[in-house]
């Protein structure tokens, strides 16, 4: 099986999804971590950053479009956007599709990831040829931090999960979000993906304890992502005003915005978790 | 990776589920299929048939609830449930929840997949201890055709995968179809596992199509079966009368069943479907 991607990276040692690798397209190391780009037979081109899958083109529009439409939903006045990650576009390229939206700021911090997908996914990089669009390549930690007089109607966090020796740690740590809490608009939202609720419960209720403790509002949201392990993935977002459970999607509809994932409904019942997460959310301390 | 089990069955060649063994507990071939049972650091026991995932003590809730509790919320009346396949026993166990029901009929083709689940895995083989339950090692395809005066409320159709060299092809057929529509009672529903939607679309759709050929009302719902490719499953649901929508939710919350997955919110969100997987349904010829 020496053709073969298994994934099996912290915290979930020892389960996780396998692919077939018929084609080898890229593969380095950069300043920041390995790249790989490989072709399967199910999941068409797979990018993988330090043995995490990232995205497939097969799937990756389940994750876009929920970091994307449901805070949209949420939020649809919201014109300026941070995007702390995202290097490969499929962010962006959501956001692009709404006209109300004036900037679109991507901070992500390894630019081989960037040029591996203008290399490799355009249907992803697309994402950065919208005239609204400013790609910045720093360190999102510190790109909040020395940015106190910015101001952005939403904060999207799409970046690779925490774990001690991963870039990203630092975006899962309350002064990260203090820092995107001061540069937020009165009625601003953030948006943070947060793991598999069964395989890695600290991490939903990690970010949502760090949430409350800043934001008046917050919930978890969740989607489907295949080539995520277990498969479904939860969002927790937080606002500084306003509900997170009225959202107009009428509005939303009249948009006509083409999804393949998304719709009105989805979003309501993306809200809706099972008995064992519910669980787990209500006995915070 | 020679202590790694990884998934590569049809229709699904070249991606899946990974797993580390690190013990193997029992490997041998039944008459019908290889049956192996392994520690895993993650997932806990697993039972595999002919390489793919049958359940984990991890998170086997899922799949056996929702393949139980939605069609028991619909269907509040019913008395005689018969499941084909379920060796495992985890269905049996969810329905041994509801005194009102008189009496669960298994028709598991492979005994050693049961005696498997008794010498293993004992919080799924517990449905078997109880005084309504009725197990008949048999083909399930030969016991409907052979049943023409037997009569039920709820079929549940608790398999394998269908593919051509697989024993659960027949049941996945029309003719066991009808088979199953003749001998349930006029109020009747049928519940039929189908698949990844993403992965394996064809599934829901022929589920779909043959159930439309022969009950007048028919819907699809979803789950989270971390286990299952893609971790996104959908169930097939077909009633001979009434609506499938119009569940007595409070009822089913009054009967104070205790539940890791499923509950009343989560009943509804189940039958949302993404937008791929609508325009798939909503094209059916």
């Amino acid at each position: 099986m020496d053709n073969w991607f298994i994934e099996n990276v912290a915290p979930i040692f020892g389960a996780g999804i396998s692919m077939e690798k018929t084609k080898v397209l890229y593969k380095k190391r950069s300043k920041f971590q390995e790249i790989e780009v490989f072709e399967n037979p199910v999941y068409g081109r797979v990018m993988t950053l330090d043995g995490a899958v990232m995205v497939t083109t097969k799937d990756e529009f389940t994750y876009h479009e929920m970091i994307v439409h449901v805070p949209m939903a949420i939020k649809p006045d919201a014109k300026r956007v941070l995007v702390i990650g995202g290097g490969d576009g499929g962010t962006a390229r959501e956001l692009t599709k709404y006209n109300s939206i004036d900037l679109i700021k991507v901070v992500e911090i390894d630019e081989d990831v960037v040029q591996v997908s203008k290399d490799y996914f355009s249907e992803l990089s697309i994402g950065f040829e919208d005239k609204r669009l400013e790609l910045i390549i720093d360190d999102g930690v510190k790109f909040v931090a020395n940015s106190p007089d910015e101001s952005y109607d939403l904060i999207i966090i799409d970046s690779t999960d925490p774990n001690p020796e991963s870039i990203s740690e630092g975006l899962f740590n309350i002064d990260f979000y203090r820092n995107c809490h001061k540069i937020l608009t009165p009625n601003g939202a953030i948006i943070i993906q947060a793991s598999n609720p069964l395989l890695v419960p600290g991490e939903i209720t990690s970010v949502k304890k760090k949430l409350d403790s800043l934001f008046p509002t917050s919930s978890a949201y969740s989607a489907n992502v295949l080539t995520y392990p277990g498969g479904y993935w939860l969002f927790g977002i937080a606002s500084k005003s306003g509900s997170l459970t009225d959202a107009d999607l009428k509005h939303w509809k009249q948009l006509g915005i083409k999804t393949k994932y998304y719709n009105d409904e989805i979003h309501k019942a993306s809200f809706v978790l099972p008995q064992y997460v519910k669980n787990l959310l209500n006995n915070l301390q």
